[in-house]
């Protein structure tokens, strides 16, 4: 009796290209991360349920994956990297050296409803500096936001920004702040059920005067400077918050890259955590899949853990929706994790010869593929195709008596006989260079 | 009331410098991996339990993370990546090219007794070549483990081989093949018992005179060959699987590794799993850490899934144990994810400008860590020395005017006032490469 294979709802297996491409751009973060100076960590998948569960009461709780272990503990499984790593802050803080600037790449799980297209296991790319309110930090994440995504290939990108300092003084201004949570939600729905149902939100919130300011409000104009100079007078007048959007603006001017970074008044991100630049990213080719992007700064990461005051800024891309957008841009790397030569197997008694072959094209940088059976050439050349190598070692009795390789282009089917090992890599070395460009 | 930051017993916060290193040990194997042709796999970290149970009876049974899940289902953390992969192939075989190799690096669960020094959540790097019987199989992947250890810097080691195959004609010859698991077990007890222990369980088991003979095959001689000969005679002569060890030698030879090979005619790694070669691997330099990669070829993968034949060869790094000798070794790179340079605050209002700084230097592919926050240079020396930076950009209103920068090598003290951009670029570049000389 055969057991099924089967997996659970909401999981998934990856196998080999789209792992690899997954990789592929996990490695390309990295390397952005990194060159900012970023550095990683990493965290239990398992916790004490008390320790996530925090202050309680969010959609998450119910959404956790908690059971008792062997020794009755009540624990979970993460279902953010947020909380795992305020709670890590507190930990570590005398371990670490503050500012501290963290990225962390991994999977998280939610028992949610896989009907609307969710996965329960999910993978979340999370970076933040924490322990400063300086306006660098938040320059950094954006610049840094912007890097990653030019170094996936993809440019043309918006950056939506707003502050919610400054809309936290228009509404003190307005004297409308105590119902600031009611109002940010109230906006946070507007891409969803457009500007007229939201003025009816509104209005049964603050009344007709101060929803038509708030409406204004959170109309941005053209450009960045002409949407602050809105927002500077309907927050009563230029600030330190007002001041940090400018400099902002400047810093992006200096490496002229602007144009991507758009100050959208109505990008609230109704989250009473954040207290500073609020953010979310957009795809220009893909605007419908939402924001690949967010976050925002906030007054204090690790509050429900340690009395340590820690401001910090951060961000969080989704790494399944990325990848979604990535394929659907053709930006995936659909051949990532292929090996460039497949070396044919002719003969099996010369099997240990084959890795010596591909021991001196690895020597070079190339990746080999050594084919393990004596087959007709036809099947392998098909394997070959199949895994999407480019060039094939042909290498016989004859070569091997005359210390020579036959070698194939796939990609041209240009053929070189009996040629010496020399020729053979550098005749590799300019097909890869050929393709690659 | 604040919550109490702790976490579950047997598990791990990684800080930064362990984090990194630990990723660089990973990149260097994938690396290696991909150049053999090896691809990425992912697998779900929950799975039905009756999928990771198979036959059940294992250790593993109790140590299992196992509970219901939110719709009932019986669910539990996978507890290493063999089993996951079993189901993989079972469920994909239609989608994969056979012979497949794939890797798997990733963290796993057992609930096990942490007083031993072991940890509940640990990773695991697992590597296979299934759908095939070929020796060229069996040879890649002990040049893989070779070329791994290599890569990370580890040279002398020692890869202690044996064929079961041979082993059970020997015990065929022998007439005792029936009692091969009791015997196998004796053997495997050897290096925490000793031979005088051994004996008596072997003698209990098969009788003196049988039990002196198996004692006299798992004693092997100094070199491969003088082994293969020992166990040739005492399996009753020549066979294809003598052939297959003889045919391994001579390929390790050509590629000039045989020394790192030990045919170990006592390695038996006593599970009913494995058909063909087994192995373990030594670090020359800490032989008392035990095998930190070790495997074997089996008969069947998947057998408990699914009808498909898939014979492999396949072997697994345990990273922990990895990690703990070459920090032993001094090879885990402790400066691992640090920053090339510390780009200092000396006035707030040149933030954006610190940051355009670092884009050229980044550009040139160096990394740097911006400091945030103005404050008294020997503070910012300071916390660039505990961050191990080994270069400081120091640059105020005059540099920023005359479009100079000053430059500070941390490890001589050497300092290099307001020279150009372009100098600055030469200078770092040379004192990185110093340094990684």
């Amino acid at each position: 009796m055969l057991i099924e294979p089967k997996i659970l709802k909401g999981f998934r297996d990856f196998l080999p290209p789209e792992a690899a491409a997954r990789k592929n751009i996990q490695h390309t973060l990295e390397n952005i991360f990194e060159s900012f100076g970023f550095q990683p960590i990493d965290t239990p998948v398992l916790e004490y349920t008390e320790v996530l569960l925090g202050k309680g009461g969010g959609e998450t709780d119910k959404q956790m994956y908690r059971f008792l272990d062997q020794g009755n503990r009540d624990v979970a499984m993460r279902f953010d990297l947020t909380v795992p790593f305020a709670r890590f802050m507190a930990r570590n803080e005398n371990d670490l050296i503050i500012p501290f600037k963290r990225y962390h790449i991994d999977k998280v799980w939610r028992g949610e409803n896989t009907q609307r297209g969710r996965y329960r296991e999910f993978t979340q790319c999370d970076f933040d500096i924490v322990g400063t309110d300086s306006i660098s930090a938040d320059f950094e994440i954006l610049l840094m936001m912007y890097r990653s995504f030019e170094a996936l290939g993809i440019s043309d990108i918006t950056i939506k920004l707003n502050h919610r300092g400054v809309f936290n003084r228009f509404l003190e201004l307005e004297g409308i702040q105590e119902k600031s949570t009611e109002i940010m939600r109230s906006i946070d729905k507007l891409s969803k059920l457009g500007p007229d149902k939201v003025r009816e939100l509104l209005e049964a919130e603050v009344g007709t005067q101060s929803a038509e300011k708030i409406l204004t409000y959170i109309q941005p104009k053209d450009n960045y400077l002409d949407t602050l100079s809105m927002i500077t007078e309907l927050s009563g007048g230029e600030n330190e918050e007002t001041l940090r959007l400018k400099s902002l603006y400047d810093g992006f001017q200096g490496l002229e890259i602007q144009d991507r970074f758009f100050l959208d008044s109505s990008i609230m991100r109704g989250l009473d955590y954040y207290t500073g630049i609020v953010y979310e990213t957009f795809f220009d080719k893909l605007p419908e899949i939402g924001s690949v992007c967010s976050g925002g700064r906030y007054n204090d990461l690790a509050s429900l853990y340690t009395k340590t005051h820690l401001p910090g800024v951060g961000s969080s891309i989704g790494l399944d929706r990325l990848m979604a957008a990535l394929q659907e841009l053709g930006r995936a790397g659909s051949s990532a994790g292929s090996a460039d030569i497949g070396i044919f197997c002719l003969n099996e008694k010369l099997s240990t010869y084959y890795h010596f072959l591909a021991e001196q094209f690895r020597r070079e940088g190339f990746k080999c593929d050594v084919f393990y059976e004596q087959q007709k050439l036809g099947r392998q050349f098909k394997a070959a195709e199949k895994k999407g190598l480019p060039i094939a070692l042909i290498c016989g009795e004859d070569e091997q008596a005359n210390s020579t390789v036959s070698m194939k282009d796939l990609t041209t089917r240009a053929a070189y006989n009996q040629i010496s090992l020399q020729e053979a890599i550098s005749t590799a070395r300019e097909i890869i260079k050929r393709i690659n460009s």
